[in-house]
């Protein structure tokens, strides 16, 4: 992809909690926002990302072009975006790109998938410059995924990827898509917050929504699991313990079609537990692996939550 | 891929069953052998391969090339044979290529993987004519499958595309490669027949070793399962209920990743069993499909068991 005209390129990651942007001039990069994505309205959710954008600190009249990694699904052709659940207002179609570039004088907006573009930002600047083919494992809220094939993004008819969708328990638990056993149903954030209310329900104990109040969070984010597991909480060790053995089976079953030369595993989830996770990760992938002697690669991301925005950036021409 | 050099190409599909020989001239049939392969030693099988290619009817002098699909792991540049089980005194490494190529005065033989070079011809002269991203599946023996991405096949490292090791079922059935709850360990017909002799053994009735010896067959092959399915024989029923629901499970957790636009099922199995085989298939992915709305086609091949032996013609420069 060839560098934007004015030099600067500022890429966007919208996620359902925070905005991070990034701007690159000539793959260095010359500035960053963040912020906290509003939960009122669409309107306020493109005047956060206008703002994130402006807060980098570059002058509107050098921003060559703005890239966007959303949640929901995205017209590659118009940049909006539908039923982007995470976000405010987005339940229908909101005309993203159009929006953003009319705030900056008709700047080039491209809008591409949010875990696209973070496995980009990995796959060209972090954990997988060395590779060819490379699986991505986004663990968030959601569990996401996306496959380098020969060193270019496969899109397959612009679904492909959704590893969080791999049957790991036929029948199993039910997981945010509706459907049973899916390996999000066990190592998504957002299930794993569901199950330990329900346990909770049934009368196990756990610190989990003790340290949720305490920071003044109204959900159990992965800051708040990792306390938990610091404190040895006894339900939070459970849940990550379900979260390890799924993934373990999906990525196994995903490698056994696509023998990558590495896994990346990412997300708010992955970056936080790091290395000892993705060696709890690789060991529970190890039995079900059919090439056992010729195993991928496991590696955190390198680019942590910056890897959206970077992606972002590189898509847009950075 | 070119023409080869002397116009025909002979295609070789050796399985552990029979040998399968096309003979082609400008994509066109000229001729074509079959015969069963030796169960003695690994001599008998490179003579019957010989023997194969020369019952084609071609002249020796007018064979451009010899394209070989066999079992086994194939090294690439030399086209030796090894660990190939199915094959008679195949266990170690067996000089396929150069021993052919030797019984045609030094013509070029190329040897690929089996599934790989029936996936192959499908794709190129089958039922996957219309397609970019093609997931193959072959329901025989064992279960094998192939990738297709933007036209070509998808090797990985060289191990991609084992759908067979697809994990349906953690801690399920044990499967021929020894891991437990494979797809191959539900669908598979060597591990079907595996699980028929273990519940005869406690008491379950079934036609299927009557069938069996009355073929003179000393497995139950992919005609002795339809026959028994023929005649309602409730073990055959329930072992292909079983090898449908871990399709279903393993074809959709491929397709959740890989957004094919169509899925074949060969192999000897999905041939016999042909179009209602794959409609059931079709629907027990169907609950587990990320993108159900848009799912593939499901298609049985249209080359039926001349699918490898094409393959490898094309392959080889057919």
């Amino acid at each position: 992809m060839s560098t934007a005209r004015n030099g600067v390129v500022v890429g966007v990651d919208l996620g359902g909690t925070k905005i991070q942007s990034i701007a690159m001039k000539a793959r260095e990069r010359v500035g960053e926002a963040r912020s906290l994505t509003p939960r009122t309205s669409s309107d306020d959710v493109v005047a956060a990302v206008v703002e994130s954008i402006r807060s980098t600190g570059v002058p509107a009249a050098e921003i060559g072009a703005v890239g966007i990694g959303s949640p929901g699904e995205i017209d590659p052709r118009t940049g909006a975006v539908t039923q982007a659940r995470n976000l405010a207002g987005f339940e229908g179609t909101v005309e993203l790109a159009a929006l953003v570039s009319k705030a900056f004088e008709g700047v080039k907006v491209r809008v591409d998938n949010d875990v696209r573009s973070a496995l980009w930002g990995e796959y060209r600047l972090g954990a997988g410059r060395p590779y060819k083919n490379v699986l991505g494992v986004f663990v968030g809220t959601g569990v996401g995924g996306g496959l380098i094939v020969n060193g270019r993004l496969y899109e397959g008819r612009g679904a492909a990827g959704e590893i969080g969708h791999v049957v790991v328990k036929p029948g199993g638990r039910r997981c945010s898509c509706g459907r049973l056993g899916c390996l999000e149903a066990y190592a998504g954030r957002g299930q794993m917050e569901l199950r330990a209310r329900k346990l909770v329900k049934k009368g196990r104990k756990t610190v989990l929504f003790e340290l949720m109040k305490k920071r003044r969070r109204d959900r159990v984010t992965s800051g708040v699991i990792a306390e938990a597991l610091e404190m040895k909480d006894r339900l939070a060790e459970d849940l990550i313990k379900d979260a390890v053995a799924a993934l373990g089976v999906g990525i196994a079953s995903a490698q056994n079609l696509f023998d990558a030369e590495a896994v990346i595993i990412g997300g708010g989830l992955g970056d936080r537990l790091g290395a000892p996770f993705a060696e709890r990760v690789k060991a529970a992938m190890m039995p079900h692996l059919f090439s056992a002697q010729n195993a991928p690669a496991l590696l955190n991301t390198e680019l942590g939550d910056l890897a959206g925005a970077t992606g972002a950036a590189l898509v847009a021409g950075a």
